[in-house]
C-alpha cells in the first residue's frame, strides 16, 4: 500500500498515475487542506476539488483548477447583485461546494464529506484529507501577513513571501484514513507528490502526528520535484524558493526535503543535478516529470513507485 | 402611498403594475416569507424572489418562477453527486440565495439583505419581507401535515388540504418596513394582491402585530381576487378551496376576506358574482384581471387604485 501527499495540480496529476496503476485499496492519497477556506458561506477545499476532479477525469487541464465545459452563469448573476466575485465558482464547481458545505453543516466530517462527494463522481481510490480538523496557511509577506487565497488568488501570488505558519496544525489531528495509513503494516512508501512544498506539502507535515509518524516510519519516502529547471510547472514554487533566498532547483528541493525524503526524483532536464544531491545524502532517480497526459502520469507513477520499493529493498 | 400584501407569481404581476404607475416612495410591497426554508444549506425565499425577479423584469413567464433565460448546470452536476434536487435551482437564481444566505450569515436582517439584492436588481420601489423573524408556513392535509415546500414541490400539491399554521406567527414582528407603511400618515390604501389567500397572504396576516394594525387601519383595504372563472391562473389556490368546502370563486373569495376587506376587484367574467357579493356587504370592481404583459399589470393596478380611492372617499 500507497501512501501519496498531495497539493493542487502536479499533486493531482501524480495521484491521477498512482490510482492508474495501483488497485483501489492500495493506495491512500492524503490532501492539503491548508487552503481551505470559506467563502460565500460555502466551505471550500480547493486541493481537495483539484485532487478529486483530476482522479474522476473531470478536471480542466488548460485553466489548471475547476471542471472541463465549466460555464459561469452564477458568477455573472453574483456580479449583477454586488456579490464578492474575486474567487470564481464556476456553476459545476459550484454544486460541489454547496453539498460540502451542506454535508458538514448536518454533522459529517470532512472525511465523510470527500468520501461521499469521491463516491459519487466513481473515484475508487480513497481521497482523504489531511486533517478534519480546521488548518489555515498563512502567508507571511514583506507587505504583512495574508490568509492564503488572499494571497493566492487575490493578490495572484505577488508579494514577495518571507514565511509561512499553518493556523491549527499544531492541534490538528490527522484524518482516520490518513493515520491508518501511516500505522497500516501493509504501507510500502510514501510518496511527496509534486506539489509547493511550502503551501501544500508543509502544512500536511505541520500537523503534529503526521511528523510524528513519518519520523518513525519504515518505510521509504520518495519525494517528486515539482521545479523542472529551475521552474515550477504551475504555481508559484519557484518564486517563493528565490524569495526565501533557497535555489529554485530540484536540487534546491532535494535540500528543503533533507531528513525527510530517502530519495527525489527529478526531471531528465535537470539531471547534471544528480551527483549533488546524492552527495547530500538523497538518492536520486532521473525521469521525465512532466505529466501533460495520462500516459505520462501512468509512466511517472510507475518510476516513482520502482525507486521507492528498490529504495525499500535496500534498507532491509 | 400605497401598501401592498404578495406572495408568488400573481402577487408578484399585481406589485409590477403597482411599480409601474406609483413612484418609488409611494409604494411598499411586503411579502410573505411563509414558504421561506433552508434547503442544500441556502435561506431560500421564494416569494421574495417571485416579486423581485418580476419587479426587475428578469422573471421567466412561462414556467412561473426563477430567472429567464436560466441554465441548470449546478442542478446536473448536483445530481451527479448524489446531492438533493427535488428542489430545482437554477445558476442564475443560485446567486440569489448563495448571496442571501451570506449576509444573514453575516448578521443581516432579512430586509437588509432584500433591499441590498433589490439594489443589485436597479429595484427603485420599496419590496420588504413580511418579517425578519422566521415564519413557517404548515400545510395540514388528509396525510398528516407537511411542511409547506414538501406539499408545493415534492409533492405537487396532491395531498388534500384540510388546514393551514403559520409557526412562529404569533411571535414575530412585522418588518421595519412593513410596520412602518402599517402606521404612516401617508398611507391611502392596502392592497391584497391576487395571490394565494391561505399560503400566500394568511402567513403575513398571521403576524400579530399586522392583523392589529390592519384592524386599526383608516383606510380602505382592497383585496384582488386570485381566482378567475371558478379557478387560480395559476397554483393551488382554487383546488384548496374546494378541499377546504368553500366555494372555489371569486365570491368565495370574497366571503373568505370579508370582515377585512372593504372591497374586491373582480375578473370581467365573474360579473354576474357581483350582486351577490355586494350583498353580503363588500363593493366590487369589474374589470380584467389576467395579467399577461407589463401593460396589463399596469391597467389592473389602475382599476384597483382607483377602486382603492373611491372607497376612500366614500369612508370619509
Amino acid at each position: 500500500m500507497i501512501l501519496a501527499l498531495a497539493g493542487g495540480v502536479g499533486g493531482a496529476r501524480l495521484a491521477s498515475g498512482l490510482a492508474q496503476v495501483l488497485a483501489p485499496d492500495a493506495l491512500v492519497i492524503a490532501v492539503n487542506t491548508g487552503d481551505d477556506f470559506r467563502h460565500l458561506g460555502l466551505h471550500i477545499s480547493p486541493d481537495l476539488d483539484s485532487v478529486m476532479y483530476r482522479l474522476a477525469g473531470l478536471n480542466d487541464p488548460e485553466r489548471g483548477w475547476g471542471l472541463a465545459g465549466e460555464s459561469w452563469a452564477f458568477m455573472a448573476a453574483l456580479e449583477r447583485l454586488g456579490g464578492e466575485t474575486w474567487f470564481r465558482l464556476g456553476d459545476r464547481d459550484l454544486a460541489t461546494h454547496v453539498e460540502r458545505t451542506r454535508r458538514i453543516a448536518a454533522g459529517e466530517t470532512l472525511s465523510e464529506v470527500t468520501a461521499a462527494l469521491a463516491r459519487g463522481l466513481a473515484i475508487a481510490h480513497t481521497l482523504a484529507p489531511m486533517s478534519d480538523d480546521p488548518v489555515s496557511t498563512r502567508v507571511r509577506t514583506r507587505d504583512g501577513e495574508l490568509a492564503f487565497q488572499d494571497y493566492f488568488v487575490r493578490l495572484a501570488c505577488k508579494p514577495a513571501v518571507t514565511g509561512f505558519s499553518f493556523a491549527g496544525a499544531a492541534d490538528a489531528r490527522p484524518s482516520p484514513a490518513l493515520a491508518a495509513a501511516l500505522e497500516a503494516p501493509a504501507l510500502e512508501a510514501i510518496v511527496i507528490c509534486p506539489s509547493n512544498p511550502f503551501v501544500s506539502i508543509a502544512p500536511i507535515l505541520a500537523v503534529a502526528a503526521v511528523a510524528d509518524a513519518i519520523r518513525r516510519r519504515r518505510v521509504p519516502l520518495v519525494a517528486v520535484s515539482p521545479i523542472i529547471a529551475a521552474e515550477a510547472v504551475k504555481g508559484p514554487a519557484a518564486k517563493m524558493m528565490r524569495e526565501l533566498g533557497l535555489e529554485a532547483s530540484a536540487a534546491g528541493i532535494a535540500r528543503h526535503y533533507r531528513g525527510l525524503a530517502d530519495g527525489i526524483v527529478i526531471d531528465q532536464l535537470d539531471g547534471q543535478l544528480a551527483p549533488r544531491i546524492e552527495a547530500d545524502g538523497m538518492a536520486v532517480a532521473v525521469a521525465p516529470t512532466l505529466m501533460r497526459s495520462l500516459d505520462e502520469e501512468r509512466r511517472l507513477a510507475g518510476v516513482t513507485l520502482d525507486f521507492a520499493l528498490r529504495l525499500k529493498r535496500g534498507r532491509r
